[in-house]
């Protein structure tokens, strides 16, 4: 599958301190010019924490990350793409640790420090020679420059056709602190090519219960809030580091809701990035939902809307279709009351009180069609749940990306 | 849109006694040419039971009919496709009742002795003069032979390629009995044009409470599990009217049983027919399940499997990615033990014990490939739930289908 060098959206953002990265080339991808092992590495033992798929069927770096965080003392994460190491039974949890166990032989440090994660193919046995070769190479070109950050960003990717980067920072008791994001996939976007996954790095130290917190909450409303075909894959992961580099006592208090807030906005930016480049796209979509019972309902709602294959085909056809978008936020399985629902696309109003509304179909054509990003508002009442939804629209691309390849 | 003449697949089943039918044009479709108003009458008074959409969005013949059913003394039902009658408020309600009052009038009935259903464009008023004159026309076609019941069945169409007939007998207290099925459309299917459809008709007497019972326990097992894109209409309704022409006393016991059986295989024809006719389809998918808890669970692992992007462009591509399809039963949010799952597509294992089983990519791909129907079979454990759900592949044509519309 042909991979377009899409050029990376600038800024490259910084790595943060006392973290250092390189993506290599170890010979896992079939493609042999593009990186597939990663290894991050931490000065300083870092807090982590994590979140993970929720499928009943989960890969093997999944299980293993699990049970070893929230927790202190990691110092880094190997990651590889081209084998996701699914579906591998008992061989494959030994191989998982053997790729942490080299990649802490690679950093100094012990198996159990070092975090995993694996996206490619599902059903086959890591090619643990090649990873091991790839984390000697990576070990060897670990930076902190431009360079090292899109390198590693490139030895996640799989179908994605750009690496996806974000950062941040903010201020607490006087220090200035950086968060970095990179993150690949959409959901199971990919043919036998499974997963989303996100690193992020900052140099705030973080007590455990507060990493995973700050990151459970985050995912909550970013890579949670994103589908590109509704298919949850097997390895999907996000893990946070924190590692105090640039200042060692743990951050608490107006300290903690800055790092939150820019913790989420990274995570908010990687997930929108993964939308846009779904297979195939040729438009994100942005769902807003308002006025339900609850966070969880109106993500139900969104997410009912988004995974429709005719709302996402109205999309991509640039067509005011508002019956499909009021039905599917019929049918998400959420009571409100139908009168209530108020519909806007791209800000113009298209339903409301349980009618349509007259509107000019052609200027909400055109600005789907102008638009990159369409926006779907949906209210259904006066309730305080909300969410903001990414998803991307359903074209024929797609379908040939994902019947045309053979396993 | 163009509709094909498809052949309609024989035989074309018997009317039952004392019910005649027609399907005429009435300028209702934008294709002229096209039947858009059905009338079916019974020549003895019925008992009708119903089952609906549970979308919160439901159109006014949804409501109109909920209200009236289960109950005796109806004497037809009305149909009219191209317009949905859906999202138009109060208005809506006062043209279904229009509508019937209409038909009503035609056969020497009440309007609240008639039955309403309509499918298409949502969001527009019904053309009552439109549909009063054509059931005027319908009244004075009806017949009982098989150009009625094709008629009948092409007045309901919409974005279907044919009309969906199936029949079926059984005996009881030494009478013979014919059961009736007529249908359109799977399950949101079209571009604007919305809603599955159904009428079931038989000959035998049945009390309200167990012809409900009876379509309500059909429709769980056969239309419940199909889907062709997982988008629930405003307006799904299948109707069921015993007219007791064969018989007049009310069925119990065996003969309750052997016509639960046939009103079952009716519906079950109906329901392959459309995930058959799914939009773009190249294979009718046909999905079993078995060892789960539930029935109910049984469907959840069934619909997350059918809906799933990635399995159904698997099938098109022939291509025997079982990743794709365990991982879909891994997210349905059921529990069950994933060693325990075993899945077969068209008869050869290619899954077990949590790990791939060498098989014959190539054999299981050309089976795919030369066979409408793709087998897919799923074992979660030894409970007693067991579900068979059929679907269809999703295909680049879809995508044009339903995005190069525009309203």
């Amino acid at each position: 599958m042909p991979i377009a060098n899409t050029p990376i959206r600038l800024p490259i953002p910084a790595i943060p301190r006392g973290f250092r990265m390189a993506g290599v080339r170890a010979g896992i991808k079939r493609d042999a010019t593009r990186e597939d092992v990663t290894l991050v590495a931490s000065d300083l033992p870092a807090t982590a924490a994590g979140v993970y798929t929720t499928n009943l069927v989960f890969a093997a770096p999944v299980a293993y990350d699990r049970s070893l965080t929230p927790g202190r003392g990691f110092r880094g994460v190997v990651i590889n793409s081209g084998n996701a190491n699914a579906c591998t039974g008992q061989r494959g949890l030994e191989d998982a640790r053997a790729m942490a166990a080299a990649a802490g032989q690679a950093l100094a440090a012990a198996g159990d420090e070092v975090l995993v994660l694996s996206t490619g193919i599902i059903g086959e046995f890591l090619p643990v020679a090649k990873v091991t070769a790839g984390i000697s190479a990576a070990a060897a070109a670990l930076g902190a420059d431009d360079a090292a950050a899109v390198s590693a960003a490139r030895g996640m990717m799989t179908t994605d056709t750009r690496p996806k980067l974000a950062g941040g920072t903010f201020s607490a008791a006087g220090s200035s602190f950086s968060v970095f994001g990179m993150a690949k996939g959409a959901a199971m976007i990919g043919p036998k090519l499974a997963t989303m996954l996100g690193v992020v790095l900052l140099d705030a130290a973080l007590d455990p219960v507060d990493a995973q917190r700050i990151l459970a909450e985050a995912a909550e409303e970013t890579f949670n809030c994103v589908s590109v075909d509704g298919h949850m894959s097997t390895n999907d992961t996000v893990l946070l580091l924190a590692n105090g580099a640039a200042g060692r006592e743990s951050l608490y208090s107006a300290g903690l809701d800055a790092c939150e807030r820019t913790v989420r906005e990274v995570c908010e930016t990687l997930a929108r990035e993964m939308a846009d480049d779904g297979e195939g796209a040729t438009h994100v979509m942005r769902i807003e939902v308002e006025g339900s019972g609850s966070r969880d309902e109106a993500r139900r709602i969104a997410r009912a809307i988004a995974d429709s294959p005719l709302v996402k085909t109205a999309v991509h056809g640039a067509d005011p279709n508002w019956g499909r978008i009021v039905s599917a936020a019929g049918y998400a399985g959420v009571s409100f009351d139908p009168a209530a629902l108020v519909l806007r696309v791209n800000g113009i109003l298209l339903f409301r009180a349980a009618a349509p509304v007259p509107f000019d179909a052609e200027a909400v054509s055109t600005s789907i069609r102008q638009n990159r990003e369409t926006l779907i508002e949906v209210s259904v009442g006066q309730g305080p749940g909300r969410i903001r939804f990414y998803s991307s629209d359903l074209t024929a691309d797609y379908v040939h990306l994902n019947a045309d390849y053979h396993t």
